[in-house]
């Protein structure tokens, strides 16, 4: 068995039944459906279709015989198409409703991986774009999108950008805007970020939220990029992550592609059920091409387990020789008191990212703004938040407000 | 509150903390972001985007204040586009990482449903393009298709078509198709229909795996509608809602369309977190455009709750002004056996849908798909199975190997 033939998937598996049979049974069963009762002649030629058992690791049963194991199964890439769709449906899409089984790891060789976009800027592109290069990036979020005219959202766009953040982006349940057609607040933020500039000396991205049928979001996403967009944000779970693909691959759209994560939880919470966190916001979101990747922090109001959000930025991270790395965007309640840890966790390559954080600072957005940038210049020069709040007093009147040391 | 205007969500919460609170802050993150701190004028602008807590259920608390409670929220439709992405990331998106909660139902006002495509054929189109009436239909699923070519796969067909089943699917991990090309294979086997039909007197649909770039996808339809195509299968869940939405809408892809729950079961088993079943494999799938849809039976290999699966099929089956009535699938590991519990629960209007329960037969796949024939023939006669068994040796043979009274 050649690895670079096989995608290897790891399942945990709940039951009282027999795991090294219910291994095999996966195996044969979703790839070549059955193979004893098959001809010797038959066998031969679909050997290179059949799945393999690669490791049953039981986990402990107790006496009523319920346990749990971990199996590695490994399915010949010759199966599927180089696509999530065909990629999710062939490992997890019927044994998904097979009892308790949680799909937990996913192994791509680089035969498989190099058949995919994969992030066409990553942290490289999204820091050069920017100029940034020694520090964590700050992105804000609109608190509100929804029944905003154009012009509002731009002026809107400008306080944040004066704050020194270096993207802002839409509200991802922005979807009705007839107020604020898609080009024309692109157009507008774009204005916007172009007027905060001179005056900061700073760029800023504005990842707009991409939305709207899927037969006409690619086209929708060019019309985008020739408004002026510098960025995007994609609901990818939501459109699916073909879509996330197809616009990584299209080199007309020459932004960085920003994924937002809702519906993971629908996915990746239960213990029993469902695909890792780190396999659906990190491994799978890579391949199919984000730039950055949104994800709960472990600190804020929509928290994950610290080793998750980890586990999410180490796949998103990791050195490949094939794939760009991207952005971790942890996220959800974070304030400036937070930015140690976040620092500690993950040091300069992410994203800083607040809502409430931000608008939520008793001087106004861009106040809000500039605390976060005092506290991430602060950790860059290991200098303590209470230190740097001393010269700083936004940075001094969010940490009397969210707290932090 | 015009309840036209509003699609009220339902949700399973568990926790210790304040669920009316909770209820209070989803209403008001979700839709408009904040409330109190509005101006009055921009209040009275932004009321029509606000979101209302319709109820707080509380089902109990234990000593230590851990509780469960249902959540009803409107969501005024005005915020989301008509269409499947923007309605579950408006109502589900971020929250569905927000601690334990379940999605558990949705209820869409017709003035909402009514902007969406719905099934083109349903119920009555299927019977009418199989001319078949007063019966359950029933379906053969391939055994396997990987590694097969176009003329194995037809013969593969006729065999299936011989027994009397009125669809054959792909089996839904058909995506590498070098030996059998899509358009081809559909040529195959409906050239392969029609002469079973000059032999059996009965036509046969062929549902194709309809699989490849969403971008594309939509054309590839309609090439199989132009090769001959009379029905499709899409792996749903796995290409987004959006793009079963884009197919029922497109008028040229005048086939029916049958919904495969790949992936489901990362979403709806747990009792804590994602969506429910009759959520997301029957009103979604319902409202976006499915034919007929597969999913988990109550009786087999891969088993879901029969209250479960109740619910789906009402969901998919309940009477609507707007909706055309949907083909409930309950499927895997159905045998022979099964068709009386199958037939009491949901009577003629439902697809009997058999892999290893035809091609297991003893006698071959045509002896399988003949014993079944003769099943659904009793059960709709209010005859029992041993009595038409008497009559049926491909029956008898069944029902002594995989058992049912």
């Amino acid at each position: 068995m050649n690895q670079q033939d096989y995608v290897v998937a790891t399942y945990l598996v709940h039951g009282s039944g027999d795991f090294h049979k219910k291994a095999q049974g996966i195996a044969v069963g979703l790839t070549v459906g059955s193979w004893t009762d098959l001809p010797a002649e038959r066998q031969e030629q679909m050997k290179k279709h059949l799945g393999h058992v690669v490791a049953v690791e039981e986990l402990g049963r107790d006496e009523e015989r319920n346990g749990k194991a971990l199996l590695k199964i490994a399915y010949p890439t010759l199966n599927f198409t180089p696509d999530i769709p065909a990629l999710l449906t062939s490992v997890f899409g019927k044994l998904s409703m097979d009892g308790a089984i949680k799909l937990v790891d996913l192994d791509l060789p680089d035969s498989y991986t190099k058949r995919f976009p994969g992030p066409k800027f990553g942290i490289d592109g999204v820091r050069q774009s920017l100029g940034v290069y020694d520090r964590p990036l700050l992105m804000s979020i609109f608190k509100s999108c929804i029944g905003y005219d154009s012009e509002t959202l731009a002026e809107l766009f400008y306080q944040q950008a004066l704050g020194g953040v270096d993207l802002v982006k839409d509200d991802e349940i922005f979807f009705d805007d007839t107020y604020a057609p898609f080009e024309k607040r692109i157009e507008a933020c774009i204005k916007a970020a172009g007027r905060a500039e001179t005056e900061t000396g700073k760029k800023v991205l504005y990842a707009a939220n991409l939305a709207g049928p899927v037969t006409e979001i690619v086209e929708k996403a060019k019309r985008a990029v020739r408004a002026g967009a510098n960025a995007l944000l994609l609901n990818v779970l939501a459109y699916g992550y073909d879509v996330l693909h197809r616009l990584a691959a299209d080199p007309e759209i020459n932004i960085p592609i920003m994924a937002h994560p809702a519906l993971a939880g629908a996915i990746y919470p239960s213990p029993q059920y469902g695909i890792s966190a780190p396999i659906i916001l990190g491994k799978i979101m890579r391949v199919a091409g984000a730039d950055l990747v949104l994800y709960p922090s472990a600190y804020g109001s929509v928290a994950l387990e610290r080793e998750e959000t980890l586990a999410i930025a180490a796949e998103l991270r990791k050195e490949s020789g094939l794939l760009k790395r991207v952005f971790p965007v942890p996220s959800a309640g974070i304030h400036p008191g937070l930015v140690p840890r976040l620092y500690e966790d993950l040091g300069n390559d992410q994203v800083i990212n607040a809502g409430g954080g931000i608008h939520g600072h008793p001087g106004g957005s861009a106040a809000g703004g500039r605390a976060f940038a005092a506290a991430i210049d602060a950790v860059v020069k290991g200098e303590g938040l209470q230190e740097a709040a001393a010269k700083s007093p936004e940075l001094a009147k969010a940490l009397e407000l969210w707290g932090g040391k």
